[in-house]
């Protein structure tokens, strides 16, 4: 048990930007209001696996939309806590502890504005180790276990609870409910027991968002080292070095999705890579050969800095480095890859870790 | 207090197709499965206003959706059903009585099913007086009443609990879920109880319905002249006769939208005349003269045999006779007006009654 200070909440924004450059929206709105729920009711408890009690009830709280609406429709303190209590009202229970359901983005930062609100404690771990656009891409779904029932709430004064058939119909209504509010709203799904939780989860998380936002801001360290300081101590690739020269987004049933270009530069001179997104990034390739895909994770950071730019904040003429992070095991197996893989997001390819696309290079 | 038997539901379906040419579906559809229902389960009980108690919980149960969805995908009793229990669940109490929402369409049949199936009374009025399209357009929402909770069901085993801001909110809301369900569910809204009912509702409008399908089936009066029995009776007008030349549907924002062109025949001959539609007939043209406007009622029958055909039925060739029936006095004020009247619904003039729109003429 420790306790998330300001200084903690700089740091997972920051990490929370590489894990997710898209889920749920922008990681440096979620700061801002992370810092001022900090301010106002105090420090939120960070618990870790081994101290959550089994019959406690763990409510994951998020944010649902693309972040294109986020990044300039920015939640309210009610949105952020609405859900929550709709599920208490409908369970009759009280929630005991939230935690993120994605470390992405966002995400990371959302339960973490609501856990400060509420006076609860927020769990080091969530159930993506990353962040990836549709609901239904968690680890409780990998496990068999069901988002019922999930609340939603949005900035207008709705809320919704639904009891889906499965994850897959708790994403395709909570997706046009989230369209029709607006482009975005809040939700608490997957609301499980201690002893459910502990199970499924990819824990530490937290931490290791906090942990890449350590390595980015380093004094002890010159900039141009620390990414390659992150790289080996989260066995991360480094893909291409390049320069954005094309971006192309559009809103697309409730995502952002688009592609970036880049002319490669320094050590990738002279050749061409492309990235394709769904809110997250999605492809990494070089002309016609794959780099990495889905489930592995991409990020895009300043080459100067190193600091993360989410998908909604590349710009033409940036000089960016491009790195891929293996994702966590579960997302490796069949059920992971049926999942998450490139497949399910349309591409003609099948899944290929990310060291192992890379040896063939 | 009496029964609605087969007979009744012969009668009110087909009256129902007259007060309401496409709402929440085909009554065709609704009148076998309420007959089904009524063979499985015994008689119904239909009570008047003043039979119902005050502490009495209401819920009207419908579907929505477009008619030419409800026509292939006949709902099965479950789905009927599955709002009322939700319900029941979310308010903790059980429901005392059902209504129908509105009386024209299958909605005036999917009550009938439900309360055979849980064997409950079924109040005799409705919340139109009519069909409309869209959920808000209800007395309850002109008398300040709000929908919430608003329990949905599909066919697909999902359950949706709605809170919305207002009835606008509720619609809209609920519309996106529906569409996405595959373009159709079953609604319960606007649960109340029997004290604030009777202060809204149209009253004896499944009797209405009923009584409609009796003047329709008379075998004691000549084919030709029951419509105009039934136009005496309930003072409506006739528009004009015609042949359908052509008819245009599509399915958009949930609904079936369309135009059919009528080449005026008998009475009317070498006349043009348009309906436009929205589930619902809307507006009636001849040329650029408007003859009736929603939220006045305006129903095609069958020239030969005063039969009504359904906006998902009319067919080029059809010989049929327009008809219009003013509205209730609760869609002449300026709420009612602003609710479901010509602008409402994009159009670019005012609403003027039938009776005088047909005196100008």
């Amino acid at each position: 048990m420790r306790y998330i200070d300001e200084q903690a909440i700089e740091k997972i924004a920051l990490g929370a930007a590489v894990l997710g450059t898209g889920g749920g929206g922008d990681p440096y709105i979620g700061k801002l209001m992370a810092k001022e729920a900090i301010r106002k009711y105090g420090h939120v408890t960070l618990i870790s696996l081994d101290e959550l009690r089994d019959d406690h009830l763990v409510a994951p709280v998020s944010g649902m939309g693309a972040p294109t609406v986020t990044i300039e429709k920015i939640p309210s303190e009610h949105e952020v806590t609405a859900p929550l209590e709709t599920l208490e009202k409908v369970t009759g229970r009280k929630v005991d502890a939230v935690m993120p359901i994605e470390v992405g983005g966002i995400n990371s930062l959302f339960p973490i504005i609501a856990a400060a609100k509420k006076g609860l404690p927020i769990l080091d771990a969530d159930a993506m180790g990353r962040a990836f656009p549709e609901a239904q891409m968690v680890t409780f779904h990998l496990d068999g276990f069901e988002p019922s029932p999930v609340t939603m709430a949005d900035d207008k004064g709705n809320a919704v609870v639904l009891y889906p058939k499965d994850g897959v119909w708790s994403e395709r209504l909570a997706r046009v409910l989230t369209i029709e509010m607006g482009g975005s709203s809040s939700v608490c799904d997957y609301n499980l027991l201690g002893m459910d939780v502990k199970t499924s989860v990819i824990p530490d998380t937290l931490s290791l968002a906090e942990r890449i936002g350590e390595y980015l801001l380093d004094n002890q360290v010159k900039e141009q080292l620390r990414i390659n300081k992150m790289l080996e101590e989260l066995k991360g690739h480094r893909l291409f070095e390049g320069k954005i020269v094309d971006i192309e987004r559009r809103l697309s049933g409730g995502f952002t999705r688009g592609t970036a270009t880049f002319e490669g530069i320094r050590d990738s001179y002279g050749r061409t890579f492309t990235l394709y997104f769904q809110n997250e990034h999605l492809v990494a390739k070089e002309a016609e050969q794959l780099l990495c895909t889905t489930p592995d994770l991409i990020a895009v950071l300043d080459i100067e800095t190193g600091f993360p730019i989410t998908t909604e904040r590349m710009k033409y003429g940036a000089r960016v480095v491009v790195v891929a992070f293996p994702c966590h095991d579960k997302w490796r197996t069949p059920k992971g890859i049926e999942t998450a893989g490139p497949r399910y997001f349309g591409y003609d390819f099948d899944y290929q870790p990310v060291g192992e696309l890379l040896k063939e290079r």
